[in-house]
């Protein structure tokens, strides 16, 4: 398949692996770009920005074709030391750069300096619109589906795809909801140039995750996620386990005067990697898109982005152009 | 266009009208019909059975070509003769109706002795295998997106379209956030077998509702929609205005205590009339669908219907072929 996406990425099919958190590690990065896909190696997973280098030179030894490195820019990351991990994706040879949470600007020079290619992940019309100005390659659009960050909008991606599609020139990639070559289709006939997949890329072979994540994936339908943290206007789209549920009581319960203090010790980042990587399912919140409920295996990378691009190109030749053709 | 959904109901495109209190006239039903979509006439809006009665025999009037009866069924609605209204739909001859709200399981005896298929509207997968167990011959599968009653599961179509399709045998339509070629192409890839479009069909020259509420509609862009009366689980996706903004700080002040008696002078049918006929736009909320912001004109039905067949060909057989030839 060739999109304005596989054009900018040089990559085979129009497929990025989302940036996650404890997840996005190496080995699911260099599965997803040897599928043919874009691996995403989250950079904040790693404790140093000399972590980080090493994790490049390790993703590089895993696969020859492209791959890119998450950033996500917080104000609450106040400690992190920005300028030092993107020298490392800069000094590592990195070609592509998928920013998340704040306006990237100030960090656009040095990146573009490198030739690098920045795709910034967005939530509403708004915010694409001002990457694009900005001088950002690409944009990842959001949707109300997207586990993680769905912003405060809540506009799902049947509407927000076909809104960025009449805003923005600068190519676009769906994000939330997407977890086969249904959505694929969907996404491209809404006008994206292809797909973000975060929550289904857990459920595979390669995902460095605890098998119980998997399977509580599997399991999970899609009523099984939650919004939390609504109240601080910083909503996170989790799975529904007893930390989540405890959240929700605080916040209930505080109301408006509920602060990060009042649930820190349910949600910090440091659980998320109890719960992914030694699968104490319970033991904080983490994020799930309610594409959960349309999981319903593990199979390897390749063998999921192989069935994505073949059910794609069935969809489109025999069910699409069939309903044409039977006019 | 060929689907489950034109053989079933024997039209020509797989679009259907939503029913609408106020909007639902024979006018705009007879427009539908007339441009190859499925019109339906909103039972409810006419005061009495005997209303109906003259309102199916006008539409018949205005077209040859099937249209449909819309019956909501509600429990508030307690001094309703539903079993009269449904015996003016079996007399006029009628023979396609669309349920909504309750189970339509006590009148599905009657209306199939009289050769009527039955398309019944769900917002959740769980109601959508009710209604094709319980007989049922499609069904209206309604998302997060989508004006007036999305239900409290708060599922977009993005997700609740393929799990839809994975569940049911009967043939269904996407209702919500349904505006042009591009969502039709993308319900088809979902799985669906057509589309419903309430908002959309409003911003049209047929639409017998005051032209300040097509303007109303042009202008809105995608945030303008609000969710009222959740606390009172009975959801209601409206334009924001001031009626709007005043029950939602009912609901705020009086937080779970809130009654319908709170707000009923803000959201009753009766100031819908008032809104839609009148123009009068704060009078009341109404419903509208974020699919709003992807209004831009106001064609007539029959420019608009062919706009989006048009459009659906070229995105299946340029777009979508070209990605695939491209590769």
């Amino acid at each position: 398949m060739k999109t304005r996406i596989t054009e900018l990425f040089g990559i085979e099919h129009p497929i990025v692996q989302g940036g996650m958190h404890y997840v996005g590690y190496a080995e699911l990065a260099a599965a997803v770009s040897n599928a043919g896909g874009l691996g995403i190696v989250t950079a904040l997973t790693q404790p140093t920005p000399e972590d980080l280098a090493r994790e490049i030179t390790r993703c590089r030894d895993m696969t020859d074709r492209p791959f890119g490195v998450n950033i996500t820019i917080l104000p609450t990351f106040r400690d992190v030391p920005y300028g030092e991990y993107l020298q490392a994706i800069i000094d590592g040879g990195v070609k592509i750069v998928e920013t998340a949470g704040r306006n990237p600007e100030p960090h656009l020079p040095a990146l573009q300096a490198a030739g690098i290619k920045v795709i910034h992940k967005c939530t509403s019309v708004r915010h694409a619109l001002k990457a694009e100005r900005i001088g950002c390659d690409a944009a990842s659009v959001d949707g109300f589906e997207c586990g993680g960050h769905p912003g405060e909008d809540d506009i799902p991606n049947m509407i927000l795809l076909p809104r960025a599609a009449e805003e923005l020139t600068i190519p676009f990639i769906a994000s939330g909801g997407m977890a086969d070559g249904r959505s694929l289709v969907a996404a491209l006939a809404l006008g994206a140039d292809g797909i973000n997949m975060g929550t289904r890329f857990i459920a595979t072979k390669e995902a460095p995750v605890h098998d119980k994540v998997k399977q509580a994936l599997v399991d999970a339908d899609e009523l099984q996620t939650r919004l939390i943290m609504r109240p601080l206007r910083n909503t996170e789209r989790v799975l529904s386990n007893a930390a989540t549920e405890r959240v929700l009581e605080i916040e209930q319960e505080k109301g408006d005067d509920v602060t990060i203090d009042d649930i820190r010790h349910l949600v910090t980042g440091e659980l998320g990697r109890q719960v992914l990587h030694e699968g104490d399912l319970d033991a904080g919140a983490w994020s799930c898109g309610m594409v959960a409920g349309l999981i319903h295996d593990v199979p390897s990378v390749k063998e999921l982005v192989d069935r994505i691009m073949a059910e794609a190109e069935a969809i489109i030749t025999e069910r699409l152009t069939g309903v044409l053709a039977e006019a």
